[in-house]
């Protein structure tokens, strides 16, 4: 434990959210799968919390099933396909998540036909590119599609892609999933109005717990792995306190109202923060064209870089003047690697300097000027 | 809610125990893959969890991988062979785990040799039937063998099945899995002795909160699913709240002194619950000559019948008289069926007339007592 006496700046919440401090949850105890009373109380506390997410993410209840986490969501999802009939090519974005890009390279090496979706400079499956590679792959029966990209922010539009997708002549229909895991709370979702087939969320990045997650299923899977619980869907003893905490941070932060007005405020802090670093010469945004307001990027992701400054050094400057930003995704297998970056048309000295920062709902403007006040430190040093 | 008025006995704690009152961890938030002060705080957390862990497991702590759960952990062994090259048989016992079964039979469709390891009518994969299966299965490169059966309770001597699996001439190495689950913290584990190749535990069963657990793996293994996290083995955002949960319960219940202390008590309470259902004309024990202080068996698990009473009429009527017991193991796919009886050769009415009773830390003698006149109340009645 080192650097208590330096005030913190939390500029990490992509990777992950600071707790909410209002998460005091009741455990019940008992397994749902028991016929007692115990194990019906607890059966009661778990599906209680199965239709409260539900009713926050505007979907019927029995298209929810609670997981460990996104990763397990989006690996659900792809591991059926080594069960499921069929051939047929599975896309995925350029820029997804590594449970999803990573995974599919492992179907890829069991034989399964994978391809990417390539991005536009700006880091979005623009209509153009998914529209030309399902010509190119008629074939097509899955695609994933990020809603908004961890690393950049840059925002999809689902409801076009997917109408797009929609309109695909001959083939098998496309499955199309998203993972949501930065956009649920940050941003509005219509998980139905865009005919989702499946999305996956995280508790953690709401301020919930470790641990918990949901996968969306529009119509029941075939899943790889068999099991009594969650309708077959997901095996293992469920984690109900913390199926109860994510119904809570849902209920708390991915209300209607809740999301217009944190989103609103978010706006406004990072509009502030890419004007300031648009006067810092060595400041160079990705991709460089992202302005204040910008409708292609979500307003709770930045991704920028300082000439002449590695990302990693960068990240460990700010680091000990008492801000947490990152680099890469937390979550990829390689800190040396930034495919999102590669795909947006980045040369490897640029990708190796990008920095994110990511904001959430106890950000303030304060720690806004302090973060600036910070790189500039920082930059007067390197 | 019903019944709030009828005090409750729980004798339930196979399926998941009574919560440990002590468990309050204070949550550390950050997450461990990041690199600033934050993530390392986070991972300083995780680590410590993981080098208790191994500390009264008596193992080396980068063996040790956290997970969702003990079915997740299973899952992982069994997955593996999807990507791993070569082939040879898989084998499970009769008596295992869904998780392992029934996954086992999956592994079985999409083309993986597999078999089933029989057991003797006390429900236990004897020395003499390993020998004949192996003998029968050369090309045998994987054998899962539960400790406990969470059924019957019936107690495998995993150092002599993991000796003669050793012996085995010719043909692929054996990779040996065992699920921990009911054994830990109620008899002595040696894992390392053993010679175990993988192992799994789950908190939930050790009064720990739900979604984590444990793999074991004494070499690290090429699991289908790639991510960073738990070096490799396990992807996801790591749960530390889980994970600090689990050492606290471990160093609790685990360690070789309370081991101790507890199974004996818990046999002296088993002894007595023995002798007094031996004297019930109608009760039959599951197998029938299981014994008071039978080393065949764990003291915490006993399976009984009640001739012309079906489990689960049994198990209703005990409900409403404020006891909490259970048929099958509460993971099973399919209620109607009792695979683990069936393997002991029981026909099928006797299988459906089984019911589980399982105790815990907190069971008293008393507790006992009650269940015995519960249970006498209800055979007058039926």
């Amino acid at each position: 434990m080192t650097q208590t006496s330096v005030t913190r700046h939390y500029f990490d919440w992509a990777a992950t959210a600071l707790p909410w401090d209002n998460l005091l949850i009741q455990d019940v105890y008992g397994n749902p799968s028991s016929h007692h009373a115990e194990g019906r109380r607890a059966k009661e506390a778990l599906e209680d919390a199965r239709s409260r997410c539900a009713m926050i993410l505007g979907v019927q209840t029995e298209t929810l099933y609670f997981t460990s986490g996104a990763t397990e969501s989006n690996t659900l999802v792809l591991h059926s396909f080594l069960k499921r009939k069929g051939k047929g090519k599975l896309l995925y974005s350029a820029v997804e998540h590594p449970s999803i890009r990573e995974n599919c390279l492992v179907l890829g090496h069991l034989n399964l036909p994978i391809a990417s979706i390539a991005v536009e400079k700006d880091g979005r499956v623009s209509p153009e590119i998914l529209y030309r590679t399902l010509e190119k792959n008629p074939d097509t029966r899955f695609a994933a599609i990020m809603m908004v990209n961890n690393e950049t922010g840059a925002l999809m539009e689902m409801g076009v892609l997917s109408a797009l997708i929609r309109q695909k002549q001959g083939g098998p229909s496309v499955h199309l999933h998203s993972d949501l895991v930065q956009a649920v709370g940050k941003l509005p979702l219509d998980i139905k109005g865009w005919d989702l087939d499946s999305a996956s969320i995280s508790a953690h990045k709401l301020g919930g717990p470790g641990g918990i997650g949901l996968l969306y299923l529009r119509k029941p899977l075939d899943v790889l792995s068999v099991g009594k619980q969650e309708r077959g869907i997901r095996a293992g003893t469920e984690n109900i306190l913390g199926a109860l905490a994510l119904a809570k941070v849902l209920e708390e932060r991915a209300s209607g109202d809740s999301v217009k007005k944190e989103s609103q405020k978010s706006e406004e802090r990072m509009s502030f923060l890419i004007e300031s670093l648009k006067t810092m010469k060595r400041c160079r945004l990705i991709p460089e064209d992202r302005e204040e307001r910008d409708r292609r990027f979500s307003s709770w992701i930045l991704q920028a870089r300082f000439a002449g400054i590695p990302g990693e050094v960068m990240l460990r400057a700010l680091d000990s003047e008492g801000f947490a930003v990152s680099t890469g995704s937390a979550c990829a297998s390689s800190s040396q690697e930034r495919p999102v970056l590669a795909a947006m048309g980045l040369d490897e000295s640029a990708q190796l300097e990008g920095i994110r920062i990511s904001q959430g709902w106890t950000t303030s403007m304060e720690d806004m000027k302090a973060l600036l006040r910070g790189i500039e430190k920082v930059l007067a040093n390197y």
